[in-house]
């Protein structure tokens, strides 16, 4: 397969317009695309490829003559429109968290887990935009040595939640500035100024599901049950890319040095660690680019086989959109894009 | 002692202001205030008790005429006077960090550690704004098990930095929201709309002296050397109120609901854990309140002793100010302002 036909679902959010974007830079191999959203959209075009493409509703007929359906939506929608593409003989990289646990669904970052690719029934996951960069750091050092325990905290943004979240910040900031009243809707409470422990509704364990997805999501991915891993979710006034600083516990003791060494050859992965002439991954620098940033590695002082780093990546690029684009391709090199399985 | 004559250096600054409130505020008996700042504030009055005090420059006079000189302006204002107030017989209670690991010199939380005002030589050291909720949670929790590890990250207001840093983030937020350039001068990198992995300047191990702070202070004030701590500080454009994400591991099994009964009745501490509810502190809530405010308390899921909390202070309140009235209060009360060491 050297050409594809894709739908993208939710193509006016912010991970949709990302993705057409990503697409048009990677010159990723489309020779028909269709631009899918809701009923309010209808009417609208999008561009692509200087083209001008017309916004239509999802349906059967439509997702029966593409290759892939590129899913970001919301969970409701990945529900209703993943199973039929399977249906129909497309495959569909879903970007919600319908189908990620579901162990018939492969869950996939390509330089992470590219081989389940190999066994999936038409319907691909892609992680949470918090999960991505974490797995990819761990699969990657634990070349050096088993990963024990892993204890991250994370900085996310608001474009995690979409489009409407960000102008939210942006309106509750511009008021508050002015001195104005405010309204609070995206968010439980204000997000402009303010940082909100909380994403995702809570768990009986008072984890967060969003906490509980970065647990869950990287022991399927990295395929170790046995991995523990604790995080703390936390939403902070910026709009775009998620930081995580992560506090990693190994078998052996492994050095700073050997875990950038390793991480600066490692391919979606940029070391940016020079903190002495002020260099280290920030949500400014991580913004638009493909890489998963990572500095201030160093020894964790508190544990005698820890490593403690700070880790930024663009949560609608490499986060979403990238990663579902990766996975298409992928699918295409390795021709498992039509499987038996699934018809 | 009923009453006493006080000096505030750094009286125009962030820690300053807020100082003259809540010593108004909390009645702190006050029969002289002096009020000292730098060469540029000469000719202001600032209001206290509906009073206008002139602004004066700190002299080894004005030192002798008062009993307790409350330094919050920077390492050398600090490293300057407090050695002078000790001389003169005049109690320096400082919260720069010029002081902090100087073993003449106790570094105290009232609620903490009182009694090492005990020994105190003419300086008291106030802590970093990070470790004061730390070592009062720790502290508290070390009733039920002694507590062996903590890995903290934090989220970090601009007023830790100052008045200067707080005018910085709204100039650039409102220039970002507006499309026009702006200056970056308070910190290595824009602040609006971003979060920096770095406060104070980085150290050979690869931590910044604000994480190390983390280590010694709370070592220090806990008087538990073995106690292993990890921090990773970072700012958030958030105005007023540091937030933390606590890791705790303990050498016993110990319950969400153990802790959430200890904290509740620790004074100085607010349990603010009722996630269904939406409530868990914020900085927009522990802005301008004296108390600590602690909850997402969860049984670490990665860890068979650990429990983790959200933690948010006001740093300017329990993270300066307040920290250094309620020492003035303790040293009263326990009759141990004049101490016969420093004469």
């Amino acid at each position: 397969m050297n050409e594809c036909k894709v739908a993208v679902i939710g193509a006016t959010g912010a991970v949709g317009q990302v993705f057409l974007k990503i697409a048009e830079e990677r010159q990723f191999p489309i020779s028909q695309i269709r631009l899918c959203a809701s009923e309010r959209s209808i009417g609208k075009t999008l561009k692509f490829n200087s083209e001008e493409i017309p916004v239509e509703l999802c349906t059967r007929e439509l997702l029966e003559e593409v290759d892939f359906a590129f899913i970001s939506a919301s969970g409701d929608i990945s529900r209703e429109f993943a199973p039929i593409a399977a249906e129909v003989g497309t495959v569909a990289i879903d970007d919600s968290s319908a189908f990620r646990m579901d162990q018939s669904v492969p869950l996939v970052v390509p330089e992470v887990n590219a081989n389940d690719l190999d066994s999936h029934q038409g319907i691909v996951a892609i992680p949470n935009c918090s999960t991505t960069p974490l797995v990819m750091v761990l699969k990657s050092l634990s070349k050096v040595s088993k990963v024990k325990r892993v204890v991250v905290d994370t900085f996310q943004s608001v474009t995690g939640t979409g489009s409407a979240a960000l102008q939210e910040l942006e309106d509750q900031s511009s008021k508050i500035l002015s001195n104005q009243n405010f309204s609070v809707n995206e968010y439980p409470h204000q997000i402009a100024f303010n940082v909100l422990p909380h994403i995702e509704p809570f768990q009986e364990n008072g984890y967060t599901r969003e906490e509980m997805k970065m647990v869950y999501e990287t022991r399927k991915i990295l395929h170790d049950e046995q991995l523990m891993v604790s995080a703390t979710c936390v939403r902070v006034p910026v709009p775009i890319s998620h930081s995580e600083s992560m506090h990693i516990e190994f078998e052996d003791r492994v050095s700073p040095e050997e875990v950038r060494q390793i991480l600066s050859t490692e391919a979606g992965i940029k070391v940016m660690d020079d903190p002495f002439s002020d260099v280290y991954p920030m949500p400014i620098q991580a913004t638009g680019i493909d890489d998963v940033l990572v500095g201030r590695i160093r020894k964790d002082v508190s544990h005698p086989n820890g490593i403690a780093m700070w880790v930024v990546c663009d949560n609608l690029r490499k986060g979403a959109a990238l990663n579902a684009i990766q996975i298409a391709e992928q699918m295409m090199k390795k021709d498992v894009v039509k499987h038996s399985n699934w018809r």
